[in-house]
């Protein structure tokens, strides 16, 4: 499936936080860092994400500010 | 100003494409390559977004899908 | 690849309609009828959608609002 | 109250799940099968979301990625 | 109809403008009020959010859904 | 940094309740100002939407992003 969202950045994933119902996961891309994600505790069950996961961090460009 | 958006990366515009009410602007960052960004026409003239400009984009976390 | 986002609703797209920068596609779903998406152009262009492809139409969960 | 929004889904609630901050809630419409929506624990108790209700998911356009 | 939405700013329309796709609506807010804004923890601990900060609510306009 | 979000509103935090994952902050707003709102063009002509309509600006609370 190839997705409408522009920005689909690979990374691998080096931590996961579940709390009750949402979940963060830190996603570390090549160059710029860390990407944050804040999923559901249930989607990072789902896909069972753990720390060294390939993954891909997909935003829709809607939801991107520009700050200068 | 510090954001509580998690999610800041910095990067040079390659591109600002100007509709009626939306503009698409290109960042290219470091490493993973091009984020898109669309923000209002309004927006990009009033930050008087141009190419080479060196802007930062900024994503909230919960607006981020994972695909794995 | 499989998504974190929670809902994924198949559906038949029956209309495009492309402005200078987004697009707004119609999505015909099995029952409660059609979704809307507005997508950049440029990926409307970029993954050829036309009136009777099969898509999915993605959508987080943090982005539902519940009206009652 | 008439919304912009342009995606309003009817459905019945199924589940709702309260974490300290977050609710996850299922909605069951017609035919796609279930919508998940992550919404604060506020307005959970604040709507009194509870199985059985009917309710309705509102999505708008803009949050929609496509897979295709 | 009751929405979860926690934010809700009752206003005036003073400008309407329409693009192809999209249009940009400026409403004039009425009265102030309290803007509820669902963040990371880990954002509130490192932006030390307490009690009393002078803070700014930021929010894209694509975000904004409107009730008539 | 100047933003592209066209909606920066100047407040003071009331409250900050912290969950395992997320946190609800509240911000009480000085003043009211005005609200951008990019909608669909088809919402904007389906509601009829014209200068000193009375409406609401509706916004969920994960899509608010804190700059202290």
């Amino acid at each position: 499936m190839k997705l409408s969202a522009r920005n689909q950045l690979n990374g691998k994933i080096t931590n996961v936080d579940l709390g009750a119902v949402m979940a963060n996961v830190k996603i570390e891309i090549a160059e710029p860092g860390v990407i944050t994600a804040v999923i559901t505790k249930e989607s990072a069950e789902s896909l069972g994400l753990k720390e060294g996961d390939d993954v891909t961090a997909i935003i829709k460009s809607t939801e991107v500010i520009i700050g200068k």
